[in-house]
């Protein structure tokens, strides 16, 4: 590929102001305030129904949303600055997609899920909702990260945007599955889906950019300010759009404790799995995530913090153990070259989520869940269907979730092979010098003559 | 100007304990807890009128106070660490000014605005004001970043904070205009304040710093700390003190909104305006956040959700675009030089978003505010004044603070001339070494062996 | 010691496997959902209280656990990654010490406060009291930062948990101290724990890593992440588990204004004490919290803004001399070696905190506190004692926490003295390399080569 093909000068504009100028008429078009977002509607209410403005889910919804939105733009952004050559793209695509993702999505979200009499009527709730599918096309960004073009990655988020809207429309509203923190809908979803583009994007000249895939010292310190929010506001992320009272509590403490274990697995692990002892920081920074992760669907539930705790701990496992033996059979067998390791950290233990969902769902009783089945599991209480239906239902919307993501991710491979997308050659991946004005000890001069084994070459640079 | 003039020694700890003695000596004559903050009246309110302590204000405040104050110390402090030596000296004044500017103005905007028998009472409200007041004065300090001595930018806290407590009194007591995320209290007033106060302290040999007036990979990634949490949190900056119900969420939702669609025009304008198609991080860093400044005054209006985008969306472009053709007039033509580019960040939407509200504000009828009339526009419910004449009050409380900002900035900046304040060396802007211990990778001569192109030369330093 | 003492390979992922399945046998055993986070409990505590899902207690106390748990992960992680090469160790083993430690502390402190008919129940309060827990064993940490393996971090954490809720359960629930904060509980108990450790691990080879003990300029920065959020989230510490209302609002308060005076004196007090009169960053990043240490019991108490004013510039001043004057002395004269200067930041502002509650608490009057006495002090509203006597028995409580601080932390250094935990050698601490794969910008001949300052000598690395 000749270089200009990676110039930015017009496609970006272009596409930036096409899909933000298509969003804002579709905006002024559909999009209205919701009955507490509208001075009009809500002060209706207020004298409709004795409320005070204290009343307002802004309240009871608002902390949650933030933490949320910290995970989605300091988390993701921050976790992938690792690569020692592409800090400014990891953060600032991570941005740019996300910031048009949130907006997209709370069209498709809208259209699917609050579109009545015309229009859609947002609040707080869609916010969140907005940031949740945005977290599924960074996950997905993950697989593709340093080997994509910002205007391949903004296509990604429309279409993805869209089948994850679709996703869930079945999962939630057709088939009746709960994923309240999104083990399917989210993680699942978004790391197959963009799996399959990696699939599809498979670069076998990849290796001559292998000497940028790694971090620095520093470049390590970024990510984990990325890896310790993500850790920090999960319980907030798992628990942001269950009912109110006790389930919010509930799901809080059961990703909380579900992490911790999730941390100590991962440490253990990375220094087993090392031929030294030593430990990576390639698993604390993903694995120890993978509590997160893996009670996204039950964590509402009954799960106890014991149960928390053992699939935190297994999903930590199985996580670190994945970054070691699986991620180069993914690369070298199925020609499926991840970059930070989504399978690792977002699929397995995304599927796991689902599975134990399934069994957790499955084994609800009265007993246990006293008047609160209502809130938790609303058709086995109103008669519905059994509990163990409900498991029967969990699972399968785990199918359905990798039906899309599979074929989807495909589809949207395809379309993101379309040349003149400005896509990277194989031998200037992972580098942000291509997309971006760098300063001067970045360049690629310099970083060779400082960074050379032997300095006193960079003489005559 | 010879080297001992900017020794701290005896004028820094002199002019601290100055500030503080005299402050704390104000607190203990007037500074009193207010209702909701003394054991003894809060508990008189709890049986007076049959409230619960959870009906304390702080619960419906203080994640909005912690947001806006995670924006003021980290937000602000992190994103002055672009520059390649001057990272010490951006967070540390950051935090010193705004550690005396949230005390100084408790006391002002007390005796403008909780001044009760000779007492200011004060709680969560108070300390949320406090904050946007430092804001102010951050912003200003980003004019005049790496140019100022710690000692000067105290006393311009001192002078600023007062100001701003005059025209804040005027604009929202005296003439009824609304400004609730402070387009123009705070963004304005602030970045013409700094402009002027550059243009005063106009530094003609400015060019022999000029080699450090960039940022260096890693520079650019902690100044994205600062950007990225000013972005999250800006939602929270402009309904942090509106009316509790509708409004504060409303004004969330349209920043949010403006915010996405500022960041996509960044990226377009970035790519397009330079040469090579490639992206700046200058503009990425600050004028994605153009978004939150140009709702400001209008957030918690009835913009609707795609006016709060195209109102984004115009000034990102807007900011973008001064970043590249009008900061350099500036400089040469004006004889501004603005460090941080706070005329495109702050000064050019700040008035665009006191135009835009005093715009929206004249569209204002009661079919669409209903009784939320009274929170939003309490002159105009009550009959004071018509939608429109709120509009003519609002384009006249931006002209009052320009006049404010520009009067006070030159006033203030001519005390800054004082000699012996410490002040640094046209040779050495821009350099934390001054008036810092650092670290040996930073020192001089280590970094002249490092970055030096020939790095032979470095064993003879 | 032979290199092969240090390899983790097997003791890391024992300890490590141990401890958890430990804690989930005995989670297994006896922690259950509260009644506010079980589904039956909390929904017949709905009907027959007449309650709403809104007075959940999780939407009064989740704000500041998050903000809690951002300090506790983010703020000690960061803080300590001031080291040039320690950062991963210092984030990383944070990371792990904090994730077992709130796991372990739930248990114990459910032993103490909340075990009933054989079962610990847990909800938010539990939550917000582990991470306070784990704070007591980070600041430990601190003392023994870079020289201890992280299987004596976990070991250390392990009894350091337990004896916090010995000392915890005997301050509040035996002699009725308040202590909302922690200035006893966690800061004095923490850093004396964490001294006394460090006093019986002497090294007195410890010159051979000196050269390692520094910063560089990144380094600095990424600490200095840590430096603002503690400060910005010490107020939410100091009231996160006060009483609801006016307690949490004026515990808020009193530390905003406490943290705001220390700020200055660290400042003034840093330029004061440097023969150069420069600024050092390791009093910034440190003295500067020491407001937030000095209020930690007085804080929800009727102190007075000014009040909190005084004590947090007293408290930043003492710290701030503590740096320069008292931390060679400790080292030289009672072999103290205090990597992070804890006794600085947390050990004498500590015990000044404890003294300044006592002093408050003995000045307590029926006038200041009105119908407020009950939430601050219930045994002087009850009348079981005299605020003079709350204040004595305040006094004790200090006196026993420097007991068990240092009784413990010696037969805890004991204890970690044992071979075979894979302590570093004394040529190799505050070194990475030894527990972590290192990227090659870290390794020992890169860094040697680019940082030496003859950069020929590299060439035959």
């Amino acid at each position: 590929m000749s270089g200009h093909t990676t110039n930015l000068r017009l496609k970006l504009p272009a596409i930036c102001f096409l899909l933000q100028l298509f969003t804002i008429i579709l905006f002024a078009l559909f999009v209205r305030y919701d009955q507490e977002t509208s001075a009009r509607l809500w002060h209706e209410e207020l004298s409709h129904h004795n409320k005070s403005n204290r009343d307002n889910d802004f309240y009871f919804r608002y902390p949650s949303f933030q933490d949320v939105h910290t995970m989605i733009f300091i988390g993701f952004g921050f976790l992938m600055t690792f690569l020692k050559r592409y800090g400014f793209g990891s953060v600032a695509f991570n941005f740019l997609i996300a910031a048009f993702a949130i907006q997209w999505s709370t069209l498709i979200q809208g259209f699917f899920h609050s579109f009545h009499n015309g229009k859609i009527h947002i609040g707080i709730e869609s916010m969140i909702n907005a940031d949740f599918c945005s977290g599924a096309v960074l996950i997905s960004f993950g697989a593709v990260l340093g080997k994509t073009s910002p205007i391949q990655l903004l296509l990604m988020a429309l279409f993805e945007v869209t089948l994850f809207g679709i996703n869930e429309f079945v999962l939630l509203s057709v088939i009746g599955a709960k994923d309240a923190g999104g083990s399917m809908t989210i993680h699942t979803f978004g790391a197959y889906f963009g799996l399959m583009v990696s699939r599809i994007l498979y670069r076998p000249q990849l290796d001559k950019s292998r000497q940028r895939e790694g971090s620095v010292y520093h470049s390590d310190l970024f990510a984990m300010i990325g890896t310790i929010y993500l850790w920090l506001f999960w319980p907030s992320f798992n628990s942001a759009v269950t009912a109110h009272g006790d389930d919010q509590q509930r799901t809080v403490m059961n990703t909380y404790f579900s992490l911790a274990a999730s941390t100590l697995a991962t440490f253990a692990t990375s220094a087993l799995i090392n031929g030294e002892g030593k430990l990576d920081m390639v698993h604390i920074q993903n694995a120890a995530l993978a509590g997160g992760v893996v009670v996204g669907t039950s964590g509402e539930m009954m799960l106890t913090p014991f149960g928390a705790m053992i699939a935190g701990f297994l999903a930590g496992l199985v996580s670190t153990l994945g970054f070691k033996f699986l991620t180069p059979i993914l690369d070298a067998r199925l020609k499926i070259q991840d970059t930070c390791g989504v399978h690792n950290l977002h699929g397995m233990p995304g599927v796991m989520g689902a599975l134990l969902g399934a069994l957790v769902a499955a084994l609800a009783t009265q007993d246990v869940y006293g008047d609160g089945m209502a809130d938790v599991f609303p058709l086995i209480a109103n008669g519905s269907r059994t509990a163990q239906y409900q498991g029967v239902y969990q699972f399968f919307a785990l199918l359905i979730t990798l039906g899309f993501a599979v074929v989807g991710g495909s589809l949207v491979g395809a379309i993101l092979k379309i040349r003149s997308l400005g896509s990277p050659p194989d031998t200037q991946c992972f580098e942000d010098q291509i997309y971006w004005e760098v300063p001067e000890d970045h360049q690629d001069g310099y970083m060779t003559a400082v960074n050379s084994e032997n300095p006193e070459r960079s003489a005559s640079v």
